[in-house]
């Protein structure tokens, strides 16, 4: 029953690794993962669940086929299930995302990116 | 299908009053909302579902029947359904909270806090 209180910096210190979402917490079935991103992702979707990106750290650009968001530390945008989208950032930028427990990262578009693994951190 | 990028800080400059949440955002039948809290709330529980809060500013304290813990900006708690809690807070402190569409800020406990209107900011 006990739960632990989760701080995001000390979290973000336990690994370096671009695209490599690591999971800190659940709430029902829905995932808490944060990630370090560098460089540009793959356009992919998910067909079944929206999406939430809250940027903790820097800047990232969230691009879809016909407009792009960019967001800084303190924004969030959730992407509604289905829409392709392709997160990229300039310079490193840390970001917590949120999501049902089991969505893969790179939709079902596959690919190097892809983890399939979940890790705890 | 647009979603708009939701910026913490200006949505926090739209209300002043205490306890008393506001929702900035839906993903899937989950809700995002902002609150800034000061003082004590109410023991209460929320028997269907877990509970997150995200500090993103200040320091409030999370009291359980058998212990507390204390969130400062960063820091984030997930309280598992049908465990009693109480959201303290002795300065103001501006908090994220996660959890599904519907769930009422006092559980089924009631009373003058108790907010039964969605308001969206």
């Amino acid at each position: 029953m006990l739960s632990k209180k989760i701080n995001l910096e000390e979290k973000y210190l336990k690994f370096t690794k671009h695209w490599s979402p690591r999971i800190i917490a659940e709430m029902n079935n829905y995932q808490f993962k944060i990630a370090k991103i560098k460089g540009e992702f793959i356009w992919h979707d998910h067909k079944d669940t929206d999406e939430t990106f809250l940027v903790i750290e820097g800047e990232m650009i969230l691009k879809f086929r016909d407009y792009e968001v960019k967001l800084s530390q303190g924004e969030m945008y959730v992407v509604p299930k289905g829409v392709e989208h392709k997160p990229c950032a300039k310079d490193e930028c840390k970001i917590l995302v949120i999501e049902p427990r089991g969505v893969i990262n790179t939709g079902d578009v596959g690919g190097d990116l892809t983890i399939n693994e979940e890790v705890w951190i």
